[in-house]
């Protein structure tokens, strides 16, 4: 009996009515409408001959004993953002516990090998800023030295709050435990981006989570009186800022999944009679290939001095945060493509812009891949993101492949 | 007896220790600071035969009765912003004043035209943002039924800082009696822009006041998520801002004295990991020609609906405020050059970009020209605005030779 779709859509259901309002789903991390949501999903595993435990940092672990103790892992984070989605990140959890339970009457209780679901805590990081909490832990590049300080906007430190959820913050480092004897994880997850809709398909094999370089940077030139300043003796902080503005989509048109984003610009003083003289922007740039994204931070930070120098404007650049891209396994890339292409019959490769809990696990050298599936609209993050019954469907039964697929890969390894 | 320059510099000097700090000059129109400046000024008139009195709207009048009633009208203001500059107003009422005591010695007090004073009340608007207040209810054009309402940001209304002053709100309008029999109106003025000090010149004949568009832009597109979104997909509604930050540059281009400034950019949500969904911008275009100001605006129209358009955004326009070119009276503009070049062999015409009081006197009808002194740097506004003693002993020759000039003028009229 392989995994059936329509106990995923009916769980979805479920889980929406139960942990979310007329904004959308409110599953944050760390309060009590993600623990009614754990709770629930628990009610879930009524029948199936498992167990359930939380490891040292909150991530909620489901273990159907095999023969072996090596295991493959399933997964995916029931936490949301406020008002988010009804499937960003439970999809991914509900398939792979509906996965679990075929496989549990597949091989009648007992596979070859161990199969287990995991719950991330706090993916999404909604609440104290820091995402992929509890899949970091789990891979040992968690940064509580610096994250122990965060609070919400209540004042409330994220140190106590994972107090009240039983979780030790000097202890979250003890997640790593649950990495022995993995032998690979997969993940299924909406695209929360445009292009399967656009292409018309409904999954993706994805190759991996795009590495990021997140930088400030500050132009400044000579505020100056609008009316009495003639346009030739201008140093105009904020027409260097608009040519970058426009020259990143120069710099990411170069390669095929490049992209470069200025999302915030600050003008000062920013009143209607004054030339901008310090304009305060933000680039965020994003590409699979390490070598491409370092050439794309190169082309904006030489277009950046030669549009300062024309403009006769100073331009200084911080670091806000960067990270490396991370492939995901080769052979399980290929799978993952088979059980598509099975289930579908086309099948397209794209990278993961977003970051994923996959990223972690795949950095600790675990073998991983994730499965998109099409988002209409491109809309996450939102009560109106959605994907169609038909295309959840066709994820599950895709997923399950590929789960059978990957176990067959670990016999041979 | 010729004006004196070393006068007006030596009441300059005083008026700055009077009413100046460390931060620069503190004479807001309708403060304590203000009256006491107003109050010196009313010391410097002795000995002359002169009368001094307040018209309704606060503007100060200093009369030296002539043959002829029709009078010659010589001023500026001693109000300031706060942290204003030590030239900025009261450069042209203290020059007028050395003018006026001039030709009383030279004419035995009994000079063959009325030569007055003005010392207009709040041009600078730096309280209650109404700028031109006491010119413009002299003129006629002032909008008190609009600005009544106007509180400073202690909450204090314009009617109750105007009424500690003793003018009354209703009335203001009176002043418009003060346009009998004024045959010229003359201002000298900094000019709070870089030109002269380019071109090496001390002194400029104003052409008139810049006419001004000043408006609000909205340019929408589609927030999205800065990692899920390819390049193509997007609907950046910075990029259309950014091509018309960039395009006014070229549309100004076009004209000599065109100036167009994008003063202020906010960016919607504004974060670092999305693409910018609304994007709201500011454009202030001056030019003296009222048919350049038409087509720089009509061009910017143009352009930023092509850009919107382009980008897949939609743009809305809003007025945030307007006003037509003034240009000054064409005789006195020649004779304005006259009196530079017989003072410093070469002169300059250029339009105002900022207002000035003379733009309301001569929206009265009353034949006006304004002449400009080099500024250091270009800067206003400022405590560190400055002007050579060299240059301030220059336009004080030369404004002594226009009103001269204008007398007359006055006599062939």
């Amino acid at each position: 009996m392989p995994a059936d779709s329509s106990n995923v859509i009916a769980n979805l259901r479920e889980l929406r009515a139960l942990t979310g309002d007329a904004d959308g789903a409110q599953r944050v991390a760390f309060t009590p409408t993600w623990l009614k949501a754990r709770e629930w999903f628990e009610s879930r595993l009524a029948g199936l001959p498992v167990e359930r435990r939380l490891d040292a940092a909150g991530n909620c672990w489901t273990t159907l004993r095999g023969v072996s103790e090596r295991s493959l892992v399933l997964g995916s984070h029931l936490d949301s953002v406020p008002n988010g989605g009804w499937l960003d990140g439970c999809l991914g959890v509900l398939a792979a516990l509906e996965v679990l339970r075929g496989l549990s009457v597949k091989y009648e209780g007992r596979p070859p090998f161990t199969i287990r679901v995991v719950d991330w805590a706090d993916e999404e990081g909604a609440r104290f800023g820091r995402s992929l909490f509890g899949s970091s832990a789990f891979a040992g590049t968690h940064t509580i030295g610096a994250d122990r300080v965060r609070t919400d906007r209540d004042g409330v430190t994220l140190e106590a709050a994972l107090h009240q959820c039983d979780i030790d913050i000097e202890k979250i480092g003890d997640a790593a435990a649950e990495r022995e004897q993995i032998a690979a994880y997969l993940e299924l997850h909406i695209e929360q981006g445009p292009v399967l809709e656009r292409l018309g398909l409904p999954l993706a094999a994805v190759l991996g989570t795009k590495g990021v370089e997140r930088h400030s940077i500050v132009f400044k030139g000579q505020e100056a009186h609008s009316g009495s300043t003639p346009m030739a003796d201008r140093r105009d902080a904020l027409a260097a800022a608009a040519r970058l503005a426009l020259e990143i989509r120069t710099i990411a048109g170069r390669h095929p999944d490049a992209v470069c984003t200025m999302g915030s610009v600050k003008t000062f003083p920013g009143i209607v009679t004054a030339v901008v003289g310090r304009c305060e922007v933000t680039l965020d740039q994003r590409d699979l290939d390490a070598k491409v994204l370092a050439t794309l931070l190169r082309e904006a930070q030489e277009a950046s001095q030669r549009f300062a120098a024309e403009e006769r404007c100073s331009v200084e650049w911080s670091k806000i945060w960067s990270i490396e891209p991370i492939p995901f396994h080769p052979q399980l890339i290929e799978l993952c493509e088979e059980a598509i292409r099975e289930t579908v019959s086309t099948v397209h490769r794209l990278p993961s812009g977003p970051l994923h809990d996959a990223a972690e696990v795949s950095r600790a050298g675990i073998p991983t891949v994730m499965m998109f599936v099409q988002s209409l609209n491109g809309i996450s993050h939102n009560k109106i993101e959605d994907t169609s019954a038909e295309h959840l469907a066709l994820a599950v039964t895709a997923f399950d492949r590929l789960a059978t697929k990957t176990l067959q890969w670990m016999e041979s390894q």
